[in-house]
């Protein structure tokens, strides 16, 4: 793809001796500036009469691009590059998380207290009234995010080891947005079955279950045996997060174009996790029209290649994604790069709404359209307009475990999205800011609150 | 059982209000005392000329007893409790670990590195290769300690939830005496071989397995099996780390009786986890003559009710445990509270040997024996040589994590005990100072070392 921008995720830090001489640093900067590369920050560490310790870290836009910077560093006359280092992988080693006492162990008596002979009295207290289990664990603030590692980011199946990176990220986010201490849990089998019975094991632990990264439709089933199944939350973030926040950011856009759920018509490209939850979502909030299409083109009563999901969004209308976005007034993509064309967007209604999603390559770069929709969202940090699960998720399990709900229900995911939209005034609200940024500390608050208040209309809710 | 000591694990706090007046707090120290409470800490919180507010607490010796002072001070003169909380209990109030990001998430940077799209790059050098997941997650630091919560310390079988608060406060010593991550898998299920499936899915996050509390013969089975299925270590510290540590007390204490190793008799009450694998390590240590007694006798090849890990110590010898202590050199405990009598032990060999070590409550107080035997120890914190797990445990997984050995083999258990045994130096070694305090910084590091090397010998370390 064109235009991607240098990024700190593929920077690279490098360490420069260099002759204490004026023109130097530009002469660096210059060599960087040559090849594209973008500078993040710029330390002289140390400096004698004549020598210049130099940290550069340079965003860049691919590991081959980082090559390419550190070449072109160690060709300018007179600098010595002494080390370099790949940032991200760096800030990876050793792992993301870690597990802390609460209390310190000093004393004999905090021994005595914390572990035995004291503890004995918790457990039996426990194993008396089972219900304080919530009061006298970890249990009470402790979220499990479980993967087979089957569908990794938009990388595919990699397996448990490989996706641990992703779940360990995913856990200090729950712990930066929501204060909850979540787990990762990446398990070494792709068998439903398997799967459903280890997670029902492990569950005593946990007050509710974040489900991951795991390929449909085997997700589906696995989801919904376990929601039957436990007495705690469970939720499969590629379905429910995305669907909740694509709808957040879909309510403030027809604001913008003044267009209302009933009568537009959404075009949907993706017939995995994300795009069945996001319909199903869509649904409930009052959408009327929808058309879903898969690798194949549109889900077609005519096909007979649908599973279950896909047959439920399954319509009269035959033919290929081009063909499904002639006049819709919604694109939503979460299916690959590249797959949308300036024209089929110039094929759709007057003041179309585009969200690009597929990560970390959208659908369609949203330069080639900027005069074409009323409103373009991505997935991406670097364009306006991020549609990123981390406005829901921290909040959602932040609500239903704080109110004791035994499981999030479609219409608390429904008033989770309502919550997001409803922080952008309406005289803030533009096209370039449908949703809150991810660091809005409002955000966490404000879903769990509107989490707990549906959990407890519907009768769920514990407190 | 006689002259329990009041202790931290069933202290009380009282908020008190007295009028300020010099006697006053005579008067409270008194009543508490007469009771047979043990005043711990007292804080006067606030003065004023006629009040003051005091914050006392009390440890006591059962929860009956704590409340039986709470009525006392309520009944002295013009003093007013305010309040009142059980502290053990207060202390485990949402449970006693937490989860903590390495890295600060405040920068769009810090998310594009640490989730995506930065964390796809790591993802990918993970799948690539395989080995690197120990460099780039935190399975190189984490342990997980597996229960089924079916013997839960001396409790008996509570089920998972109830084991928790152990399993965390396991978690609690990992980090403060090894700098280990652990985490508390508590399972739902009794069941060896979901067991052994569930633990097997799990293990791609975890450097270490450390099984608890499972009850024999069931957990032979379970640790027989994952270590021989896995390629991490898996030790069961209810065996292992029991053995060792009573193995290293058992060197200590040979020194001060002059007596050796092939040479004494010893008998072991309790044939469960702990009392085999205490007999199997001897043994390896060079112990000959063992005899081990269950709740029905000794281990006697008559018997036809054995499991097969009890008839490997069958005997010719018949008779209950009083006859399998008259002349032996050395009793180890690991039973149940009060089976052994002053005449047994008044039986058995010149400078005998007792280990009472069940817990909390010892299969002979020490105060009925001091002076029929040469040494005596108990699992317990407040009387000498306390033969605790938390000497072993912590380094045995920091030594065999840190060489990257695929198991824990015997022979590192027994470099383990002799470690933690020589750091008590001959000129200090006496009757009431056989093991290390559990605070001794030196423990953790020299079974560390000690383990690594045993395996770097056996030829099983990676590094």
């Amino acid at each position: 793809m064109v235009n991607l921008n240098p990024t700190s995720s593929f920077s690279i830090s490098m360490h420069l001796e260099v002759p204490n001489r004026s023109g130097m640093l530009a002469s660096i900067a210059q060599g960087i500036a040559s090849v594209g590369g973008n500078i993040s920050t710029l330390d002289i560490t140390e400096q004698t009469r004549v020598l210049s310790r130099i940290d550069v870290t340079v965003d860049a836009t691919s590991t081959e691009h980082g090559d390419q910077i550190v070449e072109v560093v160690k060709s300018i006359p007179e600098v010595r590059l002494t080390s370099t280092f790949d940032r991200t992988m760096q800030l990876h080693r050793g792992g993301k998380i870690r597990m802390e006492s609460k209390i310190p162990l000093t004393r004999q008596s905090d021994l005595a207290m914390a572990y035995t002979p004291g503890v004995g009295r918790v457990c039996m207290a426990i194993a008396q009234e089972p219900e304080r289990v919530y009061e006298l664990t970890i249990k009470c603030n402790t979220v499990a995010i479980v993967s087979d590692g089957s569908a990794v980011l938009g990388l595919g199946n990699l397996g448990a080891a490989a996706s641990m990176p992703v779940m360990e990220g995913k856990a200090m986010l729950f712990k930066e947005f929501a204060g909850l201490d979540a787990f990762p849990i990446c398990l070494d089998t792709q068998d439903t079955e398997e799967i459903i019975k280890t997670v029902k094991h492990l569950a005593p632990v946990f007050g509710g279950i974040n489900l991951e990264d795991i390929a449909a439709p085997r997700c589906f089933e696995i989801e919904a045996r376990l929601r039957a199944e436990l007495d705690i939350p469970v939720f499969h973030d590629d379905q429910h997060g995305t669907a909740i926040v694509t709808l957040a950011a879909l309510l403030n856009s027809l604001k913008l174009v003044k267009k209302s759920l009933d009568t537009v018509k959404i075009t949907i490209n993706g017939a995995g996790a994300a795009g069945i939850a996001i319909a199903k979502l869509f649904m409930t909030a009052g959408v009327k029209h929808i058309c879903i299409c898969d690798s194949k083109g549109i889900l077609s009563t005519d096909r007979t290649d649908l599973n279950p999901e896909k047959q439920e969004f399954a319509v009269a209308q035959t033919g290929t994604l081009a063909d499904a976005m002639v006049g819709a007034d919604v694109f939503l993509g979460v299916s690959a790069p590249g797959v949308v064309t300036p024209e089929m967007v110039k094929s759709m209604a007057k003041d179309a709404i585009v969200f690009a999603m597929a990560n970390p390559i959208p659908e369609i770069q949203p330069e080639l359209i900027t005069n074409d929709v009323a409103v373009m969202a991505t997935g991406r940090s670097d364009y306006p307009n991020q549609i990123n699960n981390v406005l829901a998720f921290p909040g959602v399990f932040r609500g239903a475990i704080d109110c004791r709900a035994n499981q999030i229900t479609i219409n608390m995911c429904l008033e989770a999205a309502k919550a997001i939209a409803s922080l952008i005034n309406p005289n803030e609200l533009n096209r370039e800011y449908i949703v809150p940024s991810v660091f809005d500390k409002r955000v966490a608050t404000a879903v769990a609150s509107a989490v707990q208040k549906a959990a407890r209309e519907e009768g769920i809710a514990k407190y």
